[in-house]
């Protein structure tokens, strides 16, 4: 089983990014299951059903979400339509949309779990206790389980690692839309990385056009959020998982931009 | 002019691995000036001065500090005689101890700066502004300026790398203790990555005992925060500085652990 | 049935003014029951077992706390005993204590409910589904029903009262040490005040000295805490509640100080 | 010297309150100088020209804003020119606009100061140091000197009152849009009050719609803030200086709504 991770893709040009290395990507690691973090892909805030389409078309079996799900408010037509993407598991109850489901691939199954954290963000519930009571149902079905914690602090992110260490095959941080050079394996066999990094501009910050958000610090003046042109990049990660066990045998970081040419 | 940075060393642990492989380190890549953030040094809270004395003995000619600098109160009796210390710039003005620093080796001069963030961080004065008026006065001495810039967000520190581009050697961010594998030149020389990594144990969170912060997002009940045991890491960044400009012509990754065994 | 409610007590000087006006109070009003914020009440940080045995000698009958429950480690070795005390409701589920207790005076029952914000505090379980389910069980036993909501925010505060409105005798807020001049009844007949103030030094910063937090706020450094000495005061709130709906008829302000001398 | 303030003026139902009650409360009270507060005056965001206009045609003197300054975009058109309107002086340096301003009325003069708090509220300046500048100014021309900190927490409010005890005439707090019953004076002179509550509709959550507000805390979902509709309220501050020292004399609460009906 080789589950391909795609992070957070960023607008028009993180798009862009995934319709052109997607394919040449599937092509050279032939992944199992290819998985999206689509929560800034309509102009940097929030999906749209076409695009959220669009990923399945280029090959994706699912969409992971973030802080950024309700940014576009289309996504309330569509989310419960949406069987193949997952918001926050952790948001409250009575939230439209699915916090995990089970992708079926030739004849095998993956659960994809979304989770979003607390630290410095909204007060949701508790992940931890969250992810928890969605394994106790998930267990019985399969166990290659992927996880995509969508958290600010490299805390909450290495502590679910931990916590989750040997009851899911991987647990892949998003959010800071940098990538982290902690890709590993933990002792009891979950694949773990703090983050994915994003798939987007190149030079922004975080994909967003940069001297806005640098007069923004500077100012603390009202600024417009746009996202950034020229040069891009795709980040991602790539998990093989034991077909007996579920655990993550390899786990290794893709970086494809100017100064990481990609080779097929 | 090689500039050789060591990320957050936590504690014992920590101390440990830079004895062990900051002569090694030195051996192997000559770096011009070694400098190590020990905010974490002393048990994981602040620094003291034999630690601090410990690190220009093993061979670092400048220590860098972040939001822990107060942690140990020891602190307060060396940090106005510590010269090659420094603790963020853009504290208040009344603060002991000095923002920047000039190192001088062998005929070179290379200012080393320290900054810390503001975002989900305590409300200091304006890093950027206060880096814009330091430059004013290191940039009559040298064109090598090192900026360690303490942050939690990506978003912050890679604003500081674009308001830097051109004025200084590198910006290299800290406080997230996990390595990001953005190193990167920008378009007018800096070199630049989010963050170094920490230095310390491996299998903590950020360098501490994992059950206690694990119980603490699980119950929000008080925890101790203690260093962890075990397995050890080394995350640092080389960088390489153009002798007639100050500029970046390279910025690699350090990683030395178990995952990442160290080659002579 | 009258409620009287002293607000968060802080140290010594807290103790010393509800000695020597509990019982004052107690002769000039009559309260079916009195419930005391003790969160503060050793030192300024947490409770012991003394302290709250001392209030309940002192007349009251219940006591309620905060985000400094666990400041006092000794809190761990009486907590599951005290059987009026209440720590916040929605702290997650494994916590030690109660989140609410049922009080029995002279033949009435009176449900005292303890809840915490989330807004600009610790992540925990949401305090309005939590006080939801409560009361389901609740108000099968009576309709005295008495919330004291410690939380930061005016907002968060406002949207508790307005969404227990009709549903509890009064919800009054703590946390703030600020008493609020906003007492009054909601349109269904709940009682509600944003912040009943605290009691204790009349001087300081929220009870404690005040030239240390000034300097913290001026320096960023670490100062230490300490109950402020000096003159004190006490605030409170007294509620009135109608004998067959529970719903509030009078919602008043006590304030004693200097600024307002207690008149018999 | 008699100042007379009015508490954050909330949309149309806010400024409809300033419009039937200020020429009332002029007559009553005989204010030397009346300052608003405009800062969602607007809609609840933010304040146009015409408002600001409005309010010096009512009969004020000099508005005061806060961390909604900017909602509303117009204000970039006039706020240079706008000579009695100020903003957090504590703002960065190039901020458009004034934070202070020097009013004249009948021969005094009267400094209107406004700060922003920074603990739950973005990074700006230091509002301490920046208030001890201003006064450097300001204490050469008038011992009247009036200050509205707009600020979330009691603590820093609380801080600032007593860092400024008998420098100025008065602090008084806004933004938490709920009145406090501290009024009180400062040993050396200083009236101080933590909040002076806003002006507008009664029955929202600090003036917007209730139910909106209470889902956004049950769901997480976004939310349209609007001004609520209904009953009205008053809230503002009334302040006495002594004509000799420029200390306050008495300070008391104001409050005009159904549940405190207004007497001539
Ligand atoms: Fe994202
Ligand atoms: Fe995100
Ligand atoms: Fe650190
Ligand atoms: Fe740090
Ligand atoms: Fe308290
Ligand atoms: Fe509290
Ligand atoms: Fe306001
Ligand atoms: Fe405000």
């Amino acid at each position: 089983m080789k589950i391909l991770f795609i992070g957070d893709v960023v607008g028009r040009p993180g798009r862009q990014m995934v319709d052109e290395y997607l394919p040449k990507l599937k092509k050279k690691y032939k992944p199992t299951v290819t998985v999206v973090n689509g929560e800034n892909a309509a102009a940097g805030k929030g999906i749209t059903e076409k695009i959220y389409k669009g990923f399945l078309e280029k090959g994706a079996q699912a969409v992971t979400l973030g802080n950024h799900t309700w940014d576009n408010k289309e996504i309330f037509e569509f989310i419960d339509e949406a069987r193949s993407m997952v918001r926050p598991a952790n948001y409250p109850d009575e939230t439209p949309g699915q916090g995990y489901t089970i992708i079926k691939v030739n004849e095998l199954e993956i659960a994809v779990i979304n989770l979003i954290g607390r630290t410095f963000m909204q007060p949701n519930d508790c992940p931890f206790k969250k992810v928890d009571s969605i394994l106790k149902e998930v267990e019985k079905r399969t166990s290659y389980i992927f996880v995509d914690f969508h958290a600010e602090t490299t805390s909450e992110k290495q502590a679910m690692g931990w916590f989750l260490d040997g009851r899911v095959t991987a647990v892949v941080g998003t959010h800071t839309h940098v990538q982290t050079a902690d890709n590993r394996i933990l002792p009891d066999g979950t694949g773990y990385v703090s983050d994915a990094g994003m798939t987007g501009p190149m030079d922004g910050i975080l994909g967003m056009e940069k001297q806005n958000i640098i007069n923004k610090f500077l100012t603390n003046l009202p600024v417009r959020f746009e996202v950034a042109e020229g040069r891009e990049q795709l980040n991602g990660i790539l998990i093989e998982a034991d077909s007996k066990t579920g655990q993550t045998k390899k786990i290794e970081r893709i970086q494809i931009s100017e100064d990481h040419p990609y080779f097929e």
